[in-house]
């Protein structure tokens, strides 16, 4: 969206803001960590969390052929980027115009969406669908058919004509806990549900998972029955997931600089319509975010007010006040939506620029 | 983003969803209203609310010419598309060579940014833009210099080159309030601060206000001074100005499809990459909104969970529980994000499409 691209740049200082940065190593890290606990087809990784065939291109290169998609958009764009292994719509769709763009297809890429009603059976059978799985709720109030419907609504699909591949379920609500081991606890009571579908549907697939648990299924898959997992932010990385300790560093950052200045407080161009603000405001090392406009930021310059831990009489030295045009680093606190605000993302190693890459499967 | 446009769709029912529907009827009231309360160069409409170019041609059908931006793709596209009659960025820019892009469309533009400092005032004079704002704050914890600043900023700007049209200032922490009366006192208190600077800097501009605090400038011209105001919202609106009772109706509404469906709840395929969140979860008549995901909107479709005020035993019937393929209208909590995620929007008259119309200024 910046219409003079700057492929001269260098230096993050030199780059219009705001800006989506990945770091490089922080990338690296976390998909060769995952590609060690989880390799090859054990990984199906959610594009939903980068929408950037770019990313989908680097997560291949660590063994990953297959794919986990949220819109048509992602399905159709993977698919034209040569990304047809083995795609998974993890999503219920009814338009059929949407699922004939993906029927068109099937003879270059292996199709699957997923299924939870008479009604999405009905559509991806009569838009010519090849391949499915039943979505199988365990227990977040979103999609999938009740656990004792999966075997009749396989049955209607394979009387429609499609391949039942098995089954999907998403554990979302137990993501992100303070409890890790009640974490562990009720994901394998989820994955009981998911796996006694699973034998009745049929099929050689049970997909399920995320990045918050992803462990869970890595070191328990033979209680699990899982065969692949779903995550997608472990790639990218945000507040939100950092709370869990896992081993994957923040690799995504939002570059601004600093526009204005005050005595206790300083705006940079980074506001809500460059963050996801879901999960509640981001963050920027050693300063308190104080609230974020459509197109500001603004954080405290003063210590004291970062460490809001500190007694109020704690002889903190007030820091000294950004200049304006200092750049400044924000770290989103949910990666899917951050990232699907920009329209490409610089890869960097510390301050240098490597290169920017489209971020093209934005929309639906 | 839909690769296959629906021009032949005559009906909200034949769209692919999640699409940002614009009542005609509701706009155009929102439109005509404002337009008689500050009519013509009185209301300097702001496009970061829409980023559309259609938008700002219907504002200027009303009369109103001169426009606010928040960035310099808003103010290089609305040049580009002939709306350069009098541009203003309401916000500091730092970085020369985006400056230089705006500073190059100035022979055929009136181009005027906001500076707050030393440094945005050498930036725009060494860019060689011709005419700044002074941006004085006036209680928002965000950009402008202090009113005690402004003369000697006037001064440096004007040794540079540069002409000073006057200021502005955006009373921000006004804009929403319980007690409207308080509203309007601390709009005045405000507006002393911002007239006061005025003096000191001189030029022809006060510029100030917003949708929330419309009214209180409209109705104390004489008080306030102020030369135009820079509301944005209000020509499509959202739940978070709507509990002012504005003289304006909801006119934008983001449609989905029901997906899934389930004893209690039903999913549509409306989430938050489609809605601007940091204002809350947005509203869906009659039902109440459960959470919002990335691509999913799971709301109760038990009328006792909606009806929250009634007691637990009232006997609510339940509701008939939406079909798979059921349209529903989801009201956005913040409207200028809620656009920013979406790349058109179609002109409705109830459930009749009358036009898709590009939001075309997103971006920075």
């Amino acid at each position: 969206m910046h219409p003079k691209s700057t492929p001269s740049a260098t230096s993050v200082h030199d780059l219009p803001t705001p800006a989506a940065l990945v770091d490089v190593d922080a990338l690296e890290h976390n998909l060769s960590t995952m590609a060690s606990l989880l390799p090859g087809a054990l990984l199906r990784p959610h594009v939903k969390a980068h929408k950037s065939t770019a990313l989908a291109e680097m997560q291949r290169r660590h063994g990953h052929r297959h794919f986990t998609c949220a819109t048509v958009r992602e399905m159709v764009g993977l698919a034209n980027a040569g990304f047809g292994d083995d795609l998974l719509l993890a999503n219920e769709v009814v338009d059929v115009d949407r699922l004939r763009e993906l029927a068109a297809l099937q003879d270059d890429a292996l199709i699957t969406v997923a299924v939870d009603s008479d009604t999405t059976v009905d559509a991806a059978a009569g838009a010519g669908i090849r391949h499915v799985l039943i979505d199988v709720n365990i227990g977040l109030p979103r999609c999938g058919c009740t656990p004792g419907d999966a075997a009749r609504l396989a049955q209607r699909a394979r009387d429609r004509g499609l391949v039942v591949r098995g089954v999907m379920g998403y554990e979302g609500h137990l993501m992100v806990s303070d409890d890790r081991s009640a974490q562990q606890r009720d994901t394998l009571t989820a994955m009981e549900l998911l796996r006694a579908a699973a034998r009745e549907v049929g099929g050689d697939i049970i997909s399920a998972g995320g990045t918050g648990n992803h462990d869970v299924h890595a070191t328990n898959r033979d209680r699990t029955g899982v065969t692949e997992v779903q995550a997608g932010s472990y790639a990218l990385m945000d507040t939100y997931y950092s709370t869990l300790n896992l081993p994957f560093r923040q690799a995504l950052t939002i570059l601004g600089t600093v526009i204005s200045t005050h005595e206790k407080w300083a705006v940079i161009d980074v506001g809500l319509k460059s963050l996801g603000m879901d999960h509640g405001n981001p963050s920027i090392a050693g300063h308190k975010v104080w609230f974020c406009s459509d197109e500001h930021l603004t954080f405290a310059t003063d210590k004291r007010d970062a460490a809001a831990t500190a007694p109020a009489d704690a002889a903190v030295p007030r820091a000294p006040q950004p200049a304006v045009g200092t750049r400044v680093r924000v770290i989103p606190a949910h990666v899917d939506p951050t990232m699907a605000m920009h329209d490409s993302f610089y890869l960097v190693r510390g301050d240098e620029v490597l290169d920017r890459l489209p971020i093209d499967l934005r929309g639906w």
